[in-house]
């Protein structure tokens, strides 16, 4: 049982956890939580490593032995490291380390008819892994991100997302912009959401296509949106006339697969 | 200029921040930031304090004159002050205290043709203050809440709302499931969202009435279900089969309003 935190494998998931830049050079992240690392092991993930805690594996007996069978290293340490390493404020007891799959690759088998999700410059990591989960309910077909969102595998975005970052394909864009313009020229209808002379998106006869969701101060770049093929906006009353980013990507993925 | 943390102003606006029995006995609460608290003066309330630090003063004069000359006391404090008693990370600065209004009767006044919200044991503060401001924006006459949701004026839902708080009618019913049985009974539409036994909300004609949204865990009760008139649900594909608490109530308000 390890009991110090000047532990390898401690310093790593704590990393893991904490930093951005740590997971991209590891190409690895932490999943937290019962629910979180068994989903990763039943969506076809390996854990690298499984930490837990004596009294989560009391506890959750038959996810330990689904975890720990499928694990290539398997650790116990004690409540006391468990709780330093932990992002959560009443941890569970386990973590999963999960490589970061090569994912980069989908918009090349990007179909006439299917519909997609384009973010970019999402910030709030509560926000994208809402938007996550949404678009898997929903049946989004893949996700593209411009390389300024926030990092879909914090540890925010991957307990947000409940388990959708294991499954909805995506990609990261260097050139968002140049991705969506060359999506456009290929015939492929995108979709620019804002609110400057843009039809509602109650009268748009969708089949399928990209829809963009921007930065939640600032919305999308005029770039981004000169790129697309067509300018949608949800119609509002009320003083506010504004929704979350989240709750517009619901209302806006909901009418392009309704 | 406020500087010690044991004066009583500071220690009241720390309170209403943190507390909901001190908010609900002293039947005020505080917003914080120039726009939330603008917001509060520019939708009819009147600061009762209007605590400001000298650096956001010189910031945002504008804002600071609009709200000192409607507030009916003005304190400066410290920015150490300031720091210590923000609910914010990077405080702006300005924080008003306002009264909470008695917006305990707008359930008699539903009308026909109307939409209204009915929250039940909704928990997460952040979901709250979506859930507020997407109705808000799409245009929902009114929300009913039962007394176990969380409180609407603690400072993540006043933030979250963008505002709505400040104008979304609202009652907090002590027994829900009555509530809403009184209204089926009246002859308005009542919607329980749940995934059993229920129709698909794209199958419904709406014409007014109240959509009920049930608690992140758990959903709506039995009794609560039973109260209704109707049945409905979105109709999922993916392996989560879920959507957070905001991101469906956006998309069965959209339906409703749509």
């Amino acid at each position: 049982m390890i009991t110090s935190k000047d532990n390898e494998t401690v310093k790593h998931i704590s990393h893991l956890l904490k930093s951005v830049s740590y997971r991209r050079s590891c190409s690895q992240f932490a999943a937290e939580g019962v629910r979180l690392c068994t989903d990763g092991v039943r969506s076809g993930f390996t854990p690298q490593i499984f930490v837990y805690t004596s009294s989560a594996k009391e506890k959750y007996p038959e996810e330990f032995d689904e975890l720990s069978k499928r694990a290539l290293r398997v650790c116990e340490v004690s409540r006391e490291i468990f709780q330093k390493i932990s992002d959560t404020k009443s941890p569970q007891g386990f973590i999963c380390l999960y490589n970061i799959l090569d994912k980069r690759s989908f918009p090349n088998r990007i179909y006439r008819g299917g519909s997609y999700l384009a973010l970019e410059c999402v910030q709030d990591p509560s926000n994208m892994g809402t938007i996550l989960r949404t678009a898997e309910a929903l049946g989004i077909e893949g996700v593209i991100l411009s390389h300024d969102c926030c990092d879909i595998y914090s540890p925010k975005v991957v307990r947000g997302s409940m388990g959708a970052v294991y499954r909805v394909p995506f990609e990261i864009e260097e050139d968002f912009p140049a991705a969506i313009e060359q999506l456009t020229k290929s015939g492929v209808p995108t979709y620019a959401s804002t609110p400057r002379d843009a039809k509602d998106v109650t009268q748009i006869n969708f089949s399928g296509g990209v829809m963009l969701i921007g930065n939640e101060g600032n919305g999308l770049t005029e770039k981004s949106i000169n790129a697309c093929s067509v300018r949608v906006r949800i119609p509002m009353r009320g003083r506010a006339e504004s929704l979350n980013a989240a709750a517009a990507a619901a209302v806006l993925m909901w009418e392009m697969l309704r």
